[in-house]
């Protein structure tokens, strides 16, 4: 009986994300490379988008990554109305602007590189792994700039978005305000128009990441706020250009009366400027109106959807990032005998031959290379929608939209479970700060409240997108599942893993009948009162999918392949994708028994206060 | 359709910890009174219980919640070997001394009260819950003392335990060394005896609790080395006193070459010193054995089992605190509209009315109040055990035994879940130091970790307490929830509670019986590769047993009841049983296919390392 795994070499792992997963999602599961195939990706053959991952990897290593602890220790401070923030953060910015990322996917037009956004997001990923805290200053400031060449007048573009695809201005957006949080419904920023064109700004907003730092010559925050008069409600609100210092006719900076009136203090991501904004406190905060009055917040969706995508970029990053850390570790620690052998004369074992901590590490691997598939998977269909017209279009599009609360959602909420196993792996040693496992579970708790909580998610999920066109959405996505399942069909070896994924295809179709009929009668809050476990029992089906299309590629390479590193990483993917099934898709079982429960467990009752 | 639930007056709430429930679980459920019956325990009728829980629940609010935030922020320092702790500890260890909660459970011919531990631990839970950091403190010097008195010699007794009780000495229990970890079998720490009866210590001990600090007089560790020549393994140890200070003849406190060379820097319990311990650098430090050599493993299972309620009492009592911090922010905080009543001319409604919050402190509740539950169930045992001869005496052994692991780890497990609710249900402020989720957060990660972390305890139920006796003493536990059962089936509303614990204990026995096959086949490593996902599936039933005896006791109540407040906390707790049932035991069903699964997938494979 075998109970001791021949170690690998700890100088082959990655220190935070594995290349050679990476390239494989990339190229050989997603097809990167077939996008040059279209005019507007031309330029984006294998290549060169090699040599730009490599120079993502080399920027990350050098950056990101040795000034990952520092940062966390020197934190972000707050004195007299500005916030300080680790120098480090300039350097960050300027490599950044030089290696194109801040520009990436804008269009050459305004600047930038048109590069493939599953290019950037792979990207991402690298920089996220390598240093979560510090991504958002560039990244938040590549998706204002977008907005504001995508929407805003030539005017606005050419006086932003060069100094901030230069990094030298940080870009924000504002939206949270202390009495309104997550309902953007209740946003009170007032925006009075001036005779000279710009409007005046009043109001507060709070949590504003990167909101205002010391490493940048300006902050540029593009901002939702109400015209006076405007209609109730979403319907509103209008996008403003609100820059921390205003360019003057001169080519100076002068003061634009947005006070940072503090910093908040967080258990995590310390490195990361969270503000405190007060806006026209002298009645001197101009704000310029980004395309038409009351349409503020459909421009905003274009910078949200791509920054939940970005989040869950986050959480897959600090997950991938953890593994390695928790699996290096485990290659170095003795401690115990094999179990069965407890033979004392003989030295310890390692602790990455303890069945146990095998099945954390595995497990933290299935959620990393899951997440990271299905972000790719968004990324996919993000560069198909802009590289299609009409029907097709539409179609990546509506696949996209059912995917975002799932790629906001899943690699968060399944990223702390992987950290936190891999803090666990550590035992006493997780919990201190000599590791990075400590950190890691510290930064990942934010990534399932930023950018809408987990519960918005999920009620976007259930309440608006699987119910999008009838639930036509929904069929679509599985036609695409159905597609990936025959292809594997070709494998007799994949019988049980089809099986299992067609079982759980059936399942959700259940589910969704189920809660269908609910909604149907009206009964709403019934309908979404578990849509987290909704959320969670269909983000594991899609994840299970991505599994699936990871399966057979590694399948067909084996096929293929002689080189023995190679085919060890090939049985590594075939082994973690079966581990998934095993250990992960069987949770659906529990959910789908809440989720079609007869039994009506009001939540709600409006008579008696059941909470105690 | 409700939609809305009226809002509790939120002064009516607890701020860490509910006596009423303390009081009907202690009480109503597990009859604590009854324990007065037996004469070891008759000066603890049923008002000297509510007095001593009265005055725990008074010390809580006076000494240990006020300073929880303080404490957090101030931490532990170390300079020139002393480490420095928050001044508020020495008045913690006289309060807790003067209260007796140090000597409570020991005889009265050692000191002590002789109180029920049902008592103590019910207080502990409110010390837990008001400030979790600093419980060890005291609770470490109860049960060393403990050690002491229960096997060494009456002059080690009379020289430290009344010191040690009257909270002027700290005890601590110095086991883990840096080579050996969670691995006893390997520690080397030498024990040299002397003429003069003494022993010289020599080694090292690591994250050893309340290891030094400068709120006491003295440290006295309880630990085990090896006598030169002694067996290998676990059968080589002995236990030792070695304090930091020996008394002399004259009276005084002289070196006994002891030090401390550093503290450990961690995520939480930052106000909790973890020392790494030297001993006998200079050669002179003196440790003197307790009762028989090659017997200390044996002996400080005493400590460690305690130790391990202990742990679970701090996860329950952690849970508890977050869960009403989280109440209470939703019982203030307006966003939002409620589900399918989006009015937006109405104000927002309090989040306590969105039903995925609600869901969250449900879930927090149905967690906490269940492992409250499991906890004082092993706090009976514990009495009942020290109260009864014989066959008896080893029934309720055994059962305790087998609950160990389960109350060691489902209170922390689950707490772990409930707190990160707790934090989500604030949304952003749940990420900030301006509340104390995130402290919560922080704190509660040490628990799957002391005492032998999950991992270790899991092997522990599997391995050897479920296969204890040919399996007889799950017998015997599934006969006290059978006889549970019996009692629910005199109420109707019952019938699907008891139906769905009935088919988990099946299912629980089929899983066993699945486990046994493979143990009996000698296939230790596939027996015992899941064993976590066992305690999970194990530790759901127990709960799910615990929350049926607290329906019951809450139905019985309701037909005598009439006072409105009271009938709805028993209402809130037979709603809470069905959320549990619903919402929490449904898990075993993805648990139960995993561990039933006949496809062997191994996660140890001799020739390939399929870990990447």
């Amino acid at each position: 009986m075998a109970t001791q795994a021949q170690a690998i070499d700890i100088n082959t792992l990655p220190q935070y994300a594995s290349m050679e997963n990476l390239l494989f999602l990339l190229f050989d599961v997603h097809g990167a490379d077939m996008l040059s195939q279209h005019p507007r990706f031309q330029d984006f053959d294998k290549e060169t988008i090699e040599m730009s991952i490599a120079a993502a990897r080399q920027l990350s290593d050098t950056y990101l990554f040795p000034y990952l602890e520092k940062m966390d220790r020197e934190g972000c401070t707050y004195a007299d109305g500005q916030i300080y923030v680790p120098a480090e953060i300039k350097a960050v910015m300027k490599q950044m602007a030089e290696g194109g990322w801040i520009a990436s996917t804008a269009p050459i037009e305004a600047g930038g590189l048109d590069m493939p956004h599953m290019v950037q997001i792979a990207a991402e990923f690298l920089f996220e792994a390598a240093n979560n805290a510090v991504v958002g200053y560039p990244m938040l400031t590549a998706g204002a700039a977008r907005l504001i060449y995508s929407f805003g007048s030539a005017e606005l573009s050419n006086t932003y978005v060069p100094h901030m695809f230069e990094g030298n201005w940080q870009g924000t957006m504002a939206l949270t305000e202390p009495q309104a949080g997550s309902s953007l419904t209740d946003i009170t920023t007032k925006a009075t128009p001036t005779a000279a064109g710009h409007f005046l700004i009043e109001g507060q907003k709070i949590f504003i990441s990167s909101g205002d730092h010391d490493q940048v010559e300006n902050v540029v925050h593009l901002m939702l706020a109400r015209i006076e008069g405007a209609p109730a409600g979403t319907k509103g609100i209008s996008l403003f250009v609100v820059p921390k210092k205003r360019p003057t006719e001169a080519g100076d900076l002068e003061d634009n009366d947005v006070q940072t009136a503090g910093i908040f203090h967080k258990m995590g991501q310390l490195a990361y400027a969270t503000a405190h904004l007060m806006m026209g406190e002298k009645g001197n905060c101009h704000g310029y109106l980004v395309g038409e009055e009351n349409q503020g917040l459909r421009y905003m969706f274009q910078m949200m959807n791509a920054a939940r995508i970005s989040v869950g970029v986050g959480g897959a990053g600090v997950a991938s990032a953890a593994y390695y850390a928790s699996y290096r570790y485990a290659l170095e620690r003795p401690q115990g005998r094999p179990i069965g052998k407890r033979d004392l004369s003989k030295p310890q074992t390692l602790i990455t031959n303890h069945p146990d901590v095998r099945r954390m590490l595995f497990m933290q691997k299935a959620i990393v290379e899951g997440s990271l598939g299905l972000i790719l998977q968004c990324g996919y269909y993000l560069d198909k929608m802009h590289t299609t017209e009409g029907e097709e279009k539409m179609h990546y599009y509506q696949l996209l939209e059912l995917l975002t609360p799932i790629v906001k959602t899943y690699p968060c909420e399944a990223g702390i479970q992987a950290v936190s196993n891999g803090l666990q792996v550590l035992g006493g040693y997780g919990f201190l700060k000599d590791y990075a496992l400590e950190q890691y579970y510290r930064d990942i708790r934010i990534m399932p409240i930023y950018e809408g909580t987990t519960g918005i998610q999920s009620q976007d999920l259930l309440g608006r997108k699987v119910m999008m066109n009838q639930g036509e959405v929904v069929k679509m996505l599985m036609a695409e599942v159905q597609k990936d399942i025959a292809r594997a069909k070709q494998w007799e070896s994949f019988a049980g893993t089809i099986a299992a994924l067609e079982k759980e295809l059936m399942r959700v179709g259940q589910v969704i009948q189920h809660l269908s009929t609910i909604a149907m009668k009206g009964e709403t809050t019934r309908f979404l009162s578990d849509a987290n476990l909704f959320m969670e029992m269909f983000s594991l089906v899609v994840v299970a999918w991505q599994w699936l299309k990871q399966g057979i590629e590694a399948q067909n390479q084996l096929a293929e392949t002689t080189d023995s590193e190679r085919v060890l990483f090939l049985e590594s993917k075939l082994h973690t994708m079966r581990f998934f099934y095993a250990y992960e898709l069987v949770k659906t079982k529990g959910l789908a028994a809440r989720l079609m429960d007869e039994t009506v467990l009001t939540l709600v009752d409006s008579e008696r206060e059941l909470l105690r």
